[in-house]
């Protein structure tokens, strides 16, 4: 069964970068039937300030939801805030955008610190971890009772190819980041196989090296190119595209 | 340059399993100028009597160093144990042996916790990464002026395989434990790119299922014939075996 651009769709990290265009293009191009959770750890902040004014733009469209994926509580109160607004119908698609780079610079094995290392496992892998197992996608899910198959969708990266290490290594050392995106990738294969039964596809993204606070002033790609194919990829998503990770252009990068 | 069993050996976990049995053949079979140390995190406990019985029965030839891989002071000082001892001769193999397995039975999403996540992380793959940082692995060992490469053994397991998890996943779930060693594969291919200019070969070996704590009685291989293979394979690694993923038969394991 193919993935739907509708019902129910789940943004983390949809502040700014990729997540906050996400929100946008979601909100321009749904039907009225589909409603957003756009999830940001500071709603009130400034750093939310862009997607508070995309909600008004769009009423009754975008629904803010305090969400910081480093935290389990907070995890616990999001997913009942949602779960809240949208009972039995379940929750149609999740991005698990949200994630963090650091050290700030090269990510050189001499500048990296363990917290490093923890820190970008925890919001990068854990946190997708952990949101997958609280419960917003298990059998609700499964159980939605739509044509169409549900969808977990894992930002990942190019540069979290094993295989393609000793191409990208020099340009890009950063270990903390790339070795939490190999471990996303296997936790996103791992999902796919446990979720088959409740009919989710569970897939992997790269999004391509984009203009975002993460990807810099010199990346190729905009946020809108960016997010139109992934949005493109993500509809067509099907049963051969589980446990896949993709490039926003719908190419499969090895593992 | 071709790897060989001798100089300065270190292999953490050595108190029991395989890390026990690697130290004793290597005790047995190498040459008289070869040296093992061989840590645990409680030298003076129980779990390592059996090492110490080991070390009196080879005088001379093992060190017992203390080091829990999960503590950076711990690393610290064991690394200036090592090298009050080694001096300029630099350490010529590394094994990183030392892992855990939680939570104790199948490791399927719901009965995993978040800590779960962060401590298997922190010792499968923070551990190798910290003790390759300190320093023991630098331009030290590069310079040991030998006519051997050096090289860094992460131990990790077929079931780290990305590419074949829809085959492994149903019979062994184990999802922090998998993702974990998904990430050592990535940062020994890392390190595999960054220790080249030292002449250190990095390359990830799976002991096979083997019957330890950890792998347990229904496991088909004994620690002795595990040990026997990874062995063999270590002292034939060369430079085309950086960065891959071997079992212990020397098979090429895909990412
Ligand atoms: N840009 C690229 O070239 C590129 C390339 C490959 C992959 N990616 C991936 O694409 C995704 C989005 O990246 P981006 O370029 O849009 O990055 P970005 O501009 O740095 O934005 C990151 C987003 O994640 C949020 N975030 C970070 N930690 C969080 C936490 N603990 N809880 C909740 N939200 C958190 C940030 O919120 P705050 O404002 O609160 O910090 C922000 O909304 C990431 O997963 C990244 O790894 C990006
Ligand atoms: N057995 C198998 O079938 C199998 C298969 C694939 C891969 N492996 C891998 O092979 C390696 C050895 O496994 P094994 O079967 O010998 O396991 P084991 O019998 O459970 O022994 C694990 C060893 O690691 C040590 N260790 C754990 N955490 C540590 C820490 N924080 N600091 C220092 N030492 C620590 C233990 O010391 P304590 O006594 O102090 O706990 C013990 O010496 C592991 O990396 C494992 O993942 C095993």
């Amino acid at each position: 069964m193919p993935v739907e651009l509708k019902g129910n769709i789940l943004v983390t990290g949809a502040n700014r970068g990729l997540g906050l265009e996400l929100v946008k293009q979601l909100a321009e191009t749904t039907g009225q039937e589909a409603h957003i959770y756009a999830c940001s750890r500071e709603p009130e902040g400034s750093r939310t300030e862009a997607l508070r004014q995309l909600t008004t733009r769009h009423p009754g469209k975008i629904t803010i939801i305090k969400l910081d994926v480093a935290d389990e509580e907070s995890i616990s109160a999001a997913v009942q805030a949602v779960q809240d607004q949208i009972g039995d119908a379940g929750l149609n698609i999740l991005i698990n955008n949200a994630g963090i780079r650091k050290p700030a610079l090269s990510g050189a094995l001499s500048a990296t610190k363990k917290n490093d290392m923890m820190e970008v496992y925890e919001t990068n892998v854990v946190g997708p971890f952990t949101i997958a197992k609280v419960g917003l996608f298990s059998a609700e899910v499964g159980n939605d009772k739509t044509a169409c198959s549900s969808a977990i969708i894992n930002i990942s990266t190019a540069i979290s190819s094993i295989e393609k290490c000793p191409e990208t290594f020099s340009a890009a050392q950063m270990y903390p980041y790339r070795i939490s995106k190999a471990a996303l990738n296997m936790l996103t294969r791992c999902q796919a196989e446990d979720f088959k039964t409740h009919n989710i596809v569970v897939t992997a993204i790269h999004p391509g090296w984009v203009q975002t606070e993460m990807g810099g002033e010199n990346a190729p790609l905009t946020t809108v190119d960016s997010v139109l194919g992934m949005l493109s990829v993500i509809s067509s998503l099907s049963n051969k595209d589980r446990g896949m990770l993709l490039d926003w252009q719908g190419n499969t990068i090895p593992w």
